[in-house]
């Protein structure tokens, strides 16, 4: 408690002689164990001194060269504070407003800042439809036939390939492959939890897997969550005995963005196992960190087999594609008996002409200009989230992904604001779509798949307009 | 009960004469009304003597013209009995020999009389790779995109205006797609029922239907079925205070093959509305009709939208495209939330192509062809099975479809025969996988999507003398 209370006291300092521009951008700072000298405490809180100023972006480090305080800009606006869900199974579906948001989806002329996919500019069209027609010329039968019951065998050994990445080291035979992440994640709730069963999942949290989890007939335990380093320890601890399942996205989870750092992960992994509680983790946006390396999964810590790691191509190359897949861990069996009644087979065309992208090389290529491209948004948006919207609205730092969370002062409503803007055509994503609880009100995702364009500026101007038209700035 | 029991005298005296080739082949039959007054009998009597004739495909009706004894040569080959499946819940999953069959399924060099889809040669690959080429182009952003919840709007158009030939009168909003027709039964099941309830089933039935039920915790009731003439319509009177869901393939259903008459379909629809069962009809079969009419749906006859309507192109375009659809009726709130959880988006490209094949007028020309194809392969399996196999052997008489059910005398386990089939590279399906029952051991299901060339019939010499060796024949 001693050393909880000084990591964050020293961090606290640090944070603030950055945004008070004493430390300025590109400066260094001193080392763990200059730290650890200055401050008369050990490594460990050094560290964790280090890793809470990365989590918020404020400084990155170099390898061999130590920390440096960030030239990103974003260190302006404020963080939002800790979630704090009611510690209890809520069950206040958010139906009616996701609803509205979805039937506005795909019309022309709305700037979606809704949108949980990247634009179809991010994405590499001419080469993906030269995969489609390869594909029906190598499938047999021109991809008329059903897959094999565990998927597409090239496909499944470029995922087991690629998993070296985050030091995975799969095997093709671990890996199942399904139309896309949601069906992955339905499988694994299906196979681990019945009517009745309580799942544990960070807050806020994808309306998808909330709203799946209830239609399981799951009661759902929301999380306080950082909006940087994610799920808390602490409170994941003390609902451990009142949970029988656990779905996380550690990676750069939608809508913080926040990414859970390398010793949380082992922890959580560590304690769950301890438990007995499986973990589904959902790793959908892992590819697209903003830093110099693909952050590591739960799944790599995992020695039981008891993490089912989740996935999918849908946010990198192509979400109208449905290629997703699971690494089931010790519940392969009941994946493979779940695919064989519910689906049968996956798409065969489009999950050989993913696997034949990522076999030609291509795919590392793209990654690195949609991570540049995603960047770019993510500092544009906060260039106009500082000129036009009111003092003290707070962002999250992501450090990948596609989502940015943005938390006004609590006067404004943004399911009011959803209202308001669709008729100037532009479409937002209000916070309470993100948890099964009253809570988030007065904050909204937007997406970082949007190229944010001066017209897009401009709707982000009109966008500030409209907030502060809801309370007296 | 007496119109009972002179119906079916007077059917039975017919296929006597029929068989002995007292009546030959093309033979024109008494009318409806000569019957009557010959044997003093109702209308209603006669013409279920026709329908039972019919049936058995002793019989075929000539628009204008009346009946006429059938061309076809298989009512040399006697008829299996109604099944008796015990009127309980039963839960004896046929795991491990669904497994094993599984396991040997795509490999070269093996006869697979097991199949569950048309062979390749049957389908139009070259058109559908042409229609697959042109989706990349007709779709925004190439079919990267997520579609609208209920699907592609062109194929939904298409599914509609076809739904005429059986009398559907369907609009574009009735119809929500899915990733196949199995995807189609698990958002029904899983929208009407819970763990617990109990579904009621014909028996035999296919496999993936029984085992959907079962993991999402629902017992089976399986129905006492004709293998001509499908689900006994009394044997459903008699549980219907115990059931809570019905499934029917009432249109060739797999493995009997059987199409029930319109006027049980109507039955049906009004005794499950009556007693506010919902009913989910699969019509995944429905236009393989070998006859000169698609056979009606259950659906047609539903007035108040408690029937919901599976079916999907996987059985007559291509198995691994993924594309299906169900009509939900009043559920629709219900399937379409499920599959946002669920799936959120069908795979597009495959989507689009299949609508695009539709609008082309191309899928009656195939239609036709296909139809004309399978019944050419039911022919030769029937003059196969009389020449190879043991005296005695039935077969059903499928007016449709992919499938035929053989039963054996007693003394022979398909199961067993399995394992000595598959050494000489021949796959059979044997009849224990249709049932959670211990019944149909002495039964399998050959595929009629197996072209049946002179090889392929050698194969089933071969297995015939396997049957033989397995009893005293």
């Amino acid at each position: 408690m001693k050393d909880d209370f000084l990591y964050r006291e020293i961090s606290g300092n640090i944070a603030r002689l950055i945004r008070e521009k004493v430390l300025k951008a590109g400066d260094k700072l001193p080392s763990v164990r200059l730290l650890c000298q200055e401050h008369g405490i050990s490594m460990n809180t050094a560290k964790r001194v280090f890793w809470e100023l990365e989590a918020q972006s404020l400084i990155e480090s170099k390898p061999q060269s130590g920390y440096f305080v960030s030239q990103l800009p974003y260190q302006r606006l404020p963080l939002p504070a800790i979630s704090k869900p009611l510690p209890v199974g809520n069950n206040n579906e958010p139906d009616g407003l996701i609803k509205k948001i979805y039937s506005t989806r795909g019309k022309k002329g709305i700037t979606y800042f809704s949108m949980g996919m990247p634009s179809s500019e991010l994405l590499p069209l001419a080469k993906l439809n030269k995969e489609i027609m390869l594909a029906t010329r190598r499938l047999p039968a021109s991809g008329t036939e059903y897959e094999p019951l565990e998927g597409n065998e090239n496909l499944r050994r470029m995922i087991a390939s690629r998993s070296v990445s985050w030091r995975g080291n799969l095997r093709e035979s671990d890996v199942i492959t399904t139309a896309g992440c949601m069906n992955a994640l339905s499988f694994c709730m299906m196979a681990l939890a019945k009517a009745g069963d309580t799942i544990a999942m960070e807050s806020p949290c994808y309306p998808g897997s909330l709203l799946l989890a209830r239609s399981l007939g799951l009661k759902v335990l929301e999380l306080p969550t950082h909006p940087a380093t994610g799920v808390e320890i602490d409170a994941l601890k003390k609902v451990i005995n009142k949970i029988n399942l656990c779905l996380l996205v550690p990676n750069f989870n939608t809508p913080f963005g926040s990414c859970m750092p390398e010793e949380n992960k082992k922890e959580v992994v560590a304690l769950l196992a301890k438990h007995g509680i499986p973990l589904i983790e959902d790793d959908i946006y892992g590819d697209l960190y903003f830093g110099t390396q693909r952050p590591k999964c739960c799944k790599t810590f995992d020695e039981e087999g008891n993490v089912l790691l989740s996935s999918s191509f849908s946010k990198t190359l192509a979400p109208g594609y449905r290629v997703g897949w699971v690494v089931p861990g010790k519940h392969k069996e009941q994946i493979l008996k779940l695919k064989f009644v519910h689906a049968l087979s996956s798409s065969s065309i489009t999950h050989e002409a993913v696997a034949n992208f990522l076999a030609s090389g291509r795919y590392d290529t793209h990654l690195r200009k949609m991570r540049a491209a995603l960047q770019q948004n993510y500092i544009r948006y906060i260039d106009a989230i500082t000129e036009f919207f009111p003092e003290g609205t707070k962002v999250s730092r992501p450090q990948g992904g596609l989502a940015l969370w943005v938390e006004f002062d609590k006067k404004v409503n943004t399911s009011d604001l959803f209202d308001i803007a669709i008729k100037q055509k532009i479409s937002i994503a209000p916070g309470r779509m993100y948890t099964l609880q009253d809570q988030f009100e007065n904050c909204m995702r937007v997406s970082l798949g949007l190229v944010v364009t001066e017209e897009v500026r401009g709707k982000l101007k009109v966008l500030g307009r409209m907030v502060r038209g809801m309370g007296d700035f």
